[in-house]
């Protein structure tokens, strides 16, 4: 489906030491560095302000190095935004749906309240309506990656008897983490800890009953 | 707060009756006028495509009208989107809160998906996103309405005894329609009945222990 953005981080590494590109081979070292170069550009400007020609510049990089790897401005810019967002989640195991789903949530809000993944998710979701192709690339390069992570929580849940073994995954991350982009889309209230804690409550209260009486 | 955007067509009507602006006086005929002009170029083209000159044109009225009225574009682009979404949704006495919520974001839900207001929404979302201004005036005059009335049926289910006094009713609309206008946004998954059903029953589940412990 979609490569993996995190791919080069996760190379082995040997070598002496200069920054972030420890060791790497060049063409991973360019990598991080157009990432890197791409974040700063998009989380400054958004989408539109970040130019191939300016990413490529601050790599130290050619333009056709950048084009070789990522054939569109969208495209590297969904993997700049993810290699930053990913870094701040976790895929908890506390050994409870409950506890997952709380990790997971408190994570993914203290992210985009207090970095600037925040505002880098809103303005790459905007121009996602307004762009199919970006809409596509969005889809394959970010949502589904994640929610196939959040997934594993839910099925591994089941897989143990916590909740119904039918239960509809999608349905319980589009309440749990719908309700977290709501706030940060709408803006109306906050998305600190206590939120998560609540939304988690009520969700779980809502499947446990469900799980009790099979 | 906001003025009520279906103002006009609230007003008593005597007189001949040609298409909408039945007998009404001619300024709020104008209204009417200039809204639907704004909603069709809206649906058509989106904010950006909307502009000033061309409502006024399209409603057969000046530009000073339009202005008198609305003092920006965005405010007559959100009140033209309200007149088109408010007579689309319901404000259901069913009996429960489970009636009342399903009821309400079922036709939430139809209107979204199965009529052109589903992307004028998704539309003016992401405007807001970098459009300060637009996303006060977003608040004011579409979220902040809208939540306050499903927050009546919050209370009214609170005030009969079906859910706990204290149940934070942000965060149970935060959930119901949260998960909503996430399908919208990220459109990874329909907006149908059984979604409206599956999410309002498993909120529903999740709040009524909480009464029943009590």
């Amino acid at each position: 489906m979609s490569k993996n953005p995190a791919g080069p981080t996760s190379q082995s590494s040997t070598g002496p030491a200069p920054a972030r590109g420890v060791g790497r081979p060049r063409s991973a070292e360019a990598d991080l560095s157009i990432l890197e170069a791409a974040t700063t550009l998009l989380a400054e400007r958004g989408l539109a302000g970040m130019s191939m020609e300016e990413v490529a510049a601050r790599a130290g990089v050619g333009k056709a190095t950048v084009y070789r790897r990522w054939p569109s401005r969208g495209a590297l810019a969904l993997d700049a935004f993810m290699s930053e967002f990913r870094s701040q989640l976790t895929l908890p195991d506390t050994g409870s749906l409950r506890g997952d789903l709380f990790a997971s949530l408190r994570a993914w809000c203290r992210a985009v309240s207090k970095t600037r993944a925040g505002r880098m998710l809103a303005g790459l979701i905007a121009e996602a309506q307004r762009d199919p192709q970006l809409a596509v690339a969005w889809r394959e390069r970010v949502f589904e990656p994640l929610r196939e992570q959040q997934k594993s929580l839910v099925a591994r849940a089941a897989r143990r008897g916590e909740i119904a073994l039918d239960t509809d995954a999608d349905v319980v991350l589009d309440l749990v983490f719908g309700a977290a982009y709501h706030r940060l889309l709408q803006g109306h209230l906050p998305l600190n800890d206590r939120f998560a804690r609540q939304v988690v409550d009520l969700v779980m209260d809502g499947l446990a009953p469900v799980s009790a009486a099979r």
